[in-house]
């Protein structure tokens, strides 16, 4: 109830500060019988570490990956499986001066209103670094996905207000240090990413995550639907400030003849659904997109208030990356994983019973919009 | 698991379908002495009613709620409140030419293949109608809300790509016929809705909500951040294709330095965070929006399958809204209540024990971008 | 977490008090294209029915299952059950004269001392009535689980002192008013219960709770462990003051070469285990049995106090039941069935995702202890 | 849902086997500013360890709990407190010979049957090992009950057949080998310990948990009633048969009349409630009795199969207890803690928002029967 769980079925419970022990994960609910080891897990720390492009912040974490349990002989038992990164690179000194301030934009004066105080080493735990253990986890959930057939990517598709085509993908969305399937449009967010950290502030973004292979069916009517299920799960990032689905807020302009994806033998002709109808996937990719705020953390003097309520005058100087794109891509991509691998064992806890059998499911690959 | 129900400590079960014999809700974990009767309902149930405007449907539900149980010389006793509507008006013989098609952008095809069968009478458990018993229940949570003096209102902002001003709110939103807070939007919306009812087509729109009065302090970090937890609750009420919290998807473009909300003794000057920083409230006002996607079922033909997988085309006649706006709004609402209800006594579960008192809570007024 | 809600998958939640509009229940997670109707249910509604012993109170309620949704064309839909009885003969004036008392060894000082106030109608929320609508619920589980070969059965083996020989059973336990195997004990119970009315006082007993055709491989470790999940679910029931598995409270004075039921090919030689090792089901039968205290209602005069604390004599006169037992029995079957449906269909959802086929389960029809 | 998450506000998460890492627990939910540092934890832990009483097994484990967050300067902060405990002392080999055999009494063949195979090492997690990080979570629940004025201790009542007279407690219970109240009774039990360990059998027994300063009003009806609660946590401690609250099964032979716990000014003038009404606490100490069956690990030889099936004899070498008990008596302990601090908190969820003021508790100090 204090909301360090997520999942039904599929579960991770998460915990650690920026500047404490370190932070970790336990999965539960995972079938038994999946193959696993840190070698799997490893690939996607690597990708949220910072170091991975201009934008990010120069602490140094090597977040290995170590596996507590639940894994035996290469296979996961089906019990709970603890994974673990030790933080090595904390360095809370550059954090004393804001103790006693809130820094705007951050956590710091809503946990004090919240707890009564709180951890201001690097933040605590509002700190961007507890999504390490959500990619730990989300990794478990990529890879029972993969077993299924199911591929999730998270992409740039802005940043700092330049917008890029997905449609330009080819191949891995990671070619390019922005993780964006634009090269055009990256080579134009590296120069505004590089002017702005001259100006010592910061940029927002949009990622889009696009999931291939998920069977129709699955999501659960009416308030654990799969586009509330995904939207909440997204929003819980950090810098998240709004979710969409398929068309998204480009559907409040459209008419229902223009919006509705005709149904074929072959399968919808187009995809503004995002692949989900009622809540239940229809077989068709499934596209969500984040809108991501620019880091808060920013150089530039800014006017607040010290825990007393007086006035006063803020420049943030920590180790600040100058955009949650693109090491936030990889949480996305985790966040996503792990509502559909949930969901995926929730519809098997009634299909396989189901005596009625189901109608042979139907799919396609229609374009997103 | 199976996803009807809602919430924490204030939960709510909702049941029914269309055309079954009626819809209901049960709440769970109401505090004991509040003052409820029907009375109290029956507002709410009214203004979701069909009826209000020339955008809704003509199917005449009553939609009297009933306080079954949970209420006592006109308090709640704190054990639960199950509230009934009973189903009037249900004619299934129009949707029973469509028993065998699916309709495009509904759960037809979603719910068969997810089910392998299903009540096909007006859309069952995936109809709209689902959502009187999420206001029935959401009015007891906004009781609650107002007695610790919060209060939440949705109001249209956009409807058919007419863009309204919600800074010219003047009182209740619902002084026009699409709750409109700016008239001469209002107006134009008018005839659009005309021109496209003629047309056979449908309309989408955007909602805004806002919730005055929350304290700071409110929401679960990490997975159950108060706007994680509105995101989910939103996009669970079946028109929604997307959601945003203040700034939303504008803060994409922004930098740091104009998106972060400048902290002053007296409050907050600007409220780019929609009053949650870190997945808690910050005392400002809690500002959310929903994009509403077109009702798809409308009279122009449209491609579509049968069960048995062969093209066919369908043109939808039943008695249908041209938009869920404004109907929807107050289910917006409602799921806004339920969600602050849940989150203002989750926090109580924990205040009443900190041992180390709190700070002053800070509050401000500021104007919403 | 108000506690109305039971399961995870199968999950129920209830509603309603002893002198309100009636009780109700509403199933979700029952999985889809169950056969189901009134006709089901109905049979067990009135094996709990008052009446059907000397031991009963003489309030008639007929208790008719009304099904409000989740079933269409006779099976099931996936989405919620809601069944409702509608009470017919509360008769509030008989505890008019308890209003302000605390009836010993009820819930009345509980309640205040919780609530702050209480329904003191017929004992409100706390009345034995509620649990009709777990066995409405009950009734759902039970023919779920004889959809999977799975068959629960109830049956007294003790009733104010005089104890039953369960290995006595030929055939339906509800062969004589008692609902005990043994008629030449229910012969003593009858005589026994005859002299204790004419006094004033009540009885308590033991239900045992006997599950078959169980497979292996069901619970889930460490805390929803079946045999845990068995004492929660009895424990709820309000008469029942202690739980016990197969050999239970016998196995503290048993060697460990006395109490480990050896293993064969053909299944294991005996059943101390009462059908769980570890938590999980070994596919012998499981047993339960629940101790039943006395009626707390008795018209001899009891020591109590009224609200304000000052002393009082109290003398129960309602229309009460002697003792629990027999009507408590369909609920101790209703609660198991709960359980073990809802621990099947948990099941469901990882093994159909076993990656490494389990071993084929064994079964065994070893005598109880 | 898999299980290893226990709780509802104060909410506990364990992992780990026997032969792995480690274990470890979190713990989500405690209220923030409670002083804790690892010296409120390690007692407990060291009443868990083995080697405090003859009947104990021989491997040594320091089992010292190392907190990795959710701390900072000596007060939990309102964020997840991970808590671990390194293995040292693991032995696998020993272990080996039974590999592909079932060790009867064990969870062996049902973990097979339930996951396709298992962590045969030490009995994997179905080992009493699990319960160290239960107990590192009970201490942390401890220490939160202590600072609401709430005290949890559990002594044996019964060893190997010889039962001990709980009156005869003076002080604390552990002041013997075997937390036995009463001398005499565990001079008795050393010497039948002595005897049955030269036997190569195994004893089982009684454990009796007394809590005072818990408030009247504690409790959730119906389904998680406070003894409900109780029930299930103490019945998920793995060697437990039978729970009973107060009278227990004693009750089944009572009248009401002897039964019921008459209510005077000054209290209860009994406890056969076990401090329990309706599932609510009454004020009274809380009592709860676990029958501890014996440890199935025997050197005895033992008719068995093997993973094929084939009949196969077992003799069980490893380091083993003789007796759950009184290595039990802390998990007992532990469990009760959780369920009373969750409880306490979710009380408070409702309590402050009681708009009409519940009467003053009362409390009584009634002899337990």
């Amino acid at each position: 109830m204090a909301g360090n769980t997520f999942g039904t079925v599929f579960k991770i419970t998460t915990w650690g500060e920026s500047h404490g022990k370190g932070v970790g994960v336990v999965v539960d609910g995972c079938p038994p019988g999946l193959k696993l080891d840190e070698s799997v897990i490893q690939p996607f720390m690597d990708r949220r570490k910072p170091g991975g492009s201009i934008a990010s912040t120069r602490r140094k974490e090597p977040d290995t990956a170590v596996i507590m349990s639940g894994v035996f002989e290469g296979r996961t038992t089906g019990t709970p499986i603890a994974i673990m990164m030790v933080n090595k690179d904390a360095d809370s000194s550059a954090y004393k001066p804001y103790a006693d301030l809130y820094r705007p934009g951050h956590g710091d004066i809503t946990y004090d209103a919240k707890y009564g105080f709180r951890d201001w080493r690097g933040g605590g735990r509002s700190s961007a670094r507890e999504t390490a253990a959500r990619v730990a986890g989300g990794a478990v959930a990529g890879s029972l996905l993969r077993a299924f057939g199911v591929h999730v990517r998270a992409y740039t598709v802005a940043l700092g207000g330049i917008i890029a085509d997905p449609a330009k993908m080819t191949g891995d969305p990671d070619q390019n240090a922005f993780r964006c399937p634009d090269h055009d449009a990256a080579a134009e967010m590296e120069k505004r990413v590089d002017l702005v950290r001259k100006q010592g502030d910061s940029l927002g973004g949009v990622v889009e995550i696009k999931a291939t292979g998920l069977p129709a069916g699955i999501g659960e009517p009416v308030f654990d639907k799969l586009d509330a299920d995904l939207a909440g799960a997204i929003m819980s990032i950090g810098a998240v400030k709004g979710v969409e689905i398929g068309s998204g807020f480009a559907a409040a302009s459209k008419t229902g003849s223009e919006h509705n994806d005709p149904i074929t033998p072959e399968g919808f002709s187009s995809n503004n659904a995002g692949g989900i109808l009622a809540g239940v996937s229809n077989g068709d990719e499934i596209i969500v997109r984040a809108a991501v705020k620019p880091i808060p953390s920013i150089s530039i003097p800014q006017n607040t208030i010290d825990r007393s309520g007086a006035p006063a005058t803020i420049s943030v100087k920590g180790r600040h990356d100058i955009s949650a794109i693109p090491r936030i891509n990889v949480v996305c991509e985790a966040m996503t994983c792990l509502v559909l691998a949930d969901h995926l064992l929730r519809q098997q806890a009634i299909v396989s019973s189901i005596f009625n059998k189901p109608e042979q499911t139907r799919r396609t690959h229609g374009t997103n919009p």
